[in-house]
């Protein structure tokens, strides 16, 4: 299952298989790859079209050379404003949080092409930009921005509803070549410069990594961050030469698409919805989720495979190579329905419990 | 409304205008800039006078050369004690919450004056400690911590209610001089040495901030920090020296107070109120607040001249220069009124929309 | 009550008590000192065993040279599997909650012994985990986890559920030495090489210290960190040598031992509690228990001989010496019913307040 080369899967997207169980994204909105409702809608229809079976990680990247997304379409913005009869009117948050909640339900029973049409349609745009991000915070699958230039507003928090990013390195200043010059790089929530605020979940994402402090300093006066304080931050995982961003991701999406799908799910959800509640909450939900991940075939092959050699891992009296084995793959090929897990399993049902160290 | 000369606005505050639109207010507690309840009474009184169109960031700074705020008045925690008939009784946290909820209720009536001279005048203090930094968090306004010294215990907590603090880079052991000798700064939370915990929102600042680990290690082991060491941590905004430290402030709150009031107050709650609450809840929140701002007439002014220029902008072969003309204040003089956004408000909405992209 | 000569309290743990207030634990399972559902029973029953006069400070340790905990007992978890009959069927998460609230009822009924026996044994287990890191987290006792060599997967939990950590500089790779050798150092979350997640909160803990970014990042692709990374991230307190391993952890814990226990519990609950749920509800929790810690017979008296010395102390022209001094103790012996304390209370109590400043 392994196709190198790009289908137009959809208006604005392109997709690939690099790998097997490995689906490349390339987000396409010429020139400046703006974000909109459509990009999403495809995103959101392309995630939802994936199994744990066929895919274990997606990388998300732009088809420009130099651009990931400039930022969210500031017309499809500016269009919320024919919402008010008359610009000394604005609607407290309250009611539009009432019109945002119906609009979803709206959604649900499949009218969102009506509401698409209506004066309601921003509503439709911000409710799909949040289901899109939802999706990525939520599939079996590894997700990776490959971020190979601006990624400001929109873009940002894209990248941000990622599980992880990798980042290309050129200097904001952008690189002055002989033949073709390359954009300067950086990243950021710029809309308080127009008297917006991130509407994709930039204030959450960055509250949650980072505190409200440097949550409030980058939305109200830092707008522009350079790729290396975005690194200094963690807000991006790796920075690397461009010359190197794909080999990069996709060495990383190949490693971990033969992680437990159903482990990898279940961080997810742990991560960002366990630990945004109460910690009692998060942890009975951690415990729960422990339980069905270690009842999995595929995790039960795994154990005992690690039982059969532990006292060569842990009794080794040097470093920590043997531990680092188990990263680079041993036990890991955690592929649900693998020939060697189904086998495995069916030999674990059978036999009766050898295992107790 | 620029006036440079400090009026002594209330017993224990002085204030200026240096700018347009900056409130510069300085608390004057000699010798030794302690908190007290009718600091906070006359700060919070402060802030609660002002609006968004009058002003536009606030520095809340010292009247002392070399001391923010050394701590909370001791004196009038300690009165805390004459609640309790004998030492051995101590009235569990639970009933304290009661009394602490009945103060707000008298409050709100009109009866704090009437607290304030029985027993339980602690308890207003604590109230009126959680008032103003509340305040602090929720008005449209940006505000600055100048801090030009110690600031700990409740000094601290004062500086990190604001929205971003600016610190001198004075080292602990002070500065010896010729003529006169400058004390040492420094920020933290020592109340564990007298048996006390932050009682101001320490607890919960320095967590939502640090993390649970940093917090406890800041709470228990190392009430003192270092101004380098705060700024490592992220707790200061910026380190400057004391001859830089009121422009560097000024320069900020002026750029700042061009930022949209509606959006500074988005901003504020979705990171302080949206990220303490579930992440959906979160989110749902920060949709409605993006939707109102987008609304504004300041916001629609902005976006339709960004619009104008985006091709320039986005399309520029170079570095972020364009971008950071945005931040430097192309769009942004979003303050609500201006003659320019009530005109082009009113120009934008006789229009069609020429700004589908 | 000192007493440097080691017990053997329970199969598992051994005790002493290397100064007055202080317990040190070591962790004996050799020969990888894993982790399982004795050790955490008797480490439970050891922590609530103590009382805030006894002890003021617990060290958790190991009785190993080069080994804190390798990781849970991966054989104690893949017993979880003999709870499904078949292994295509796997109980989603919803009916393991409900297995796991009914396995902590039947334990509050004293019946977890009944169920250890039952195949929902694994459950018992889980839960066993998790009280034990609470009481961790709620004792008033500062406990701090002295981390001698590798934590992995529950170890690394349990030195997180710990209110400090100290780790030896050992680096990854080990010591090969011409005696004997010390095996590599690192702390992490690996549970997904083998396909399971962390069960023992260390989502919830990664995320609550470092943001869902690292969180995912550490549970998904780094499953390993070494201690240099570790305190980097500040998931560790502090970073020392081998040799000065111990004397470190006992200097911190005897200036801790002398902390207010009340004021300990409170900082513990205000962290963990308070700050995981909303910024209102934390700061309620906050202001009460500070009211608590202010009416302490212990607070009482450290407050009125700092009133009594307070110019000294803030009318000093240099640095913040005169700060270090209340660190280091001259406040501090807050030990309840401590001879000092009682007699101050008592003379307090008995006159009239002259502590207004």
């Amino acid at each position: 299952m392994t196709d190198t080369s790009w289908r137009q899967t959809s208006s604005m997207l392109k997709t690939r298989r690099p790998a097997p169980r490995v689906l490349q994204i390339a987000i396409c909105n010429p020139p400046f790859n703006l974000l909109n409702g459509d990009v999403l809608d495809q995103l959101a229809a392309t995630l939802r079209s994936l199994t744990a079976h066929d895919t274990g990680a997606v990388i998300l990247g732009s088809d420009l050379p130099d651009i990931y997304i400039s930022h969210y379409d500031v017309g499809e913005i500016a269009d919320l404003g024919d919402l008010i009869p008359h610009p000394a009117l604005s609607p407290p948050a309250a009611l539009l949080r009432g019109a945002l909640h119906l609009e979803s339900l709206l959604s649900l029973i499949g009218l969102r092409w009506l509401v698409r049409k209506s004066p309601l349609g921003g509503m439709s745009n911000l409710n799909s930009y949040h289901e899109c991000t939802a999706l990525l915070r939520s599939v079996p699958q590894v997700t990776i921005a490959m971020i190979n230039g601006r990624a400001f507003g929109g873009g940002c928090e894209l990248a941000l509803a990622c599980d992880l990013r990798i980042m290309v390195d050129t200097p904001a200043e952008g690189i002055a070549g002989a033949g073709q010059a390359i954009r300067g790089s950086g990243i950021g929530q710029p809309e308080i410069t127009l008297g917006l605020i991130p509407g994709g979940g930039g204030t959450q994402m960055l509250t949650r990594n980072l505190g409200p402090a440097k949550a409030i300093e980058i939305c109200l006066e830092k707008p522009l961050l350079r790729a290396a304080e975005a690194l200094q931050l963690g807000l991006v995982t790796r920075l690397v030469p461009a010359r190197d961003l794909l080999q990069t991701t996709l060495d990383m999406a190949i490693k971990l698409s033969k992680r437990s799908p159903a482990a990898v799910a279940a961080i997810k959800d742990c991560v960002h919805i366990g630990a945004s509640s109460s910690l009692f909450a998060g942890m009975q939900r951690e415990k729960a989720h422990f339980a069905v991940c270690a009842m999995q075939p595929e995790a039960q092959v795994a154990m005992h495979k690690y039982l059969d050699g532990i006292d060569g891992i842990l009794g080794s009296q040097g470093g920590l190579e043997a531990f680092e084995d188990l990263d680079e793959g041993i036990f890991s090929d955690l592929t649900p329905g693998s020939a060697a897990a189904a086998s495995s399993a069916a030999a674990t049902a059978a036999t009766a419990k050898p295992k107790s160290l």
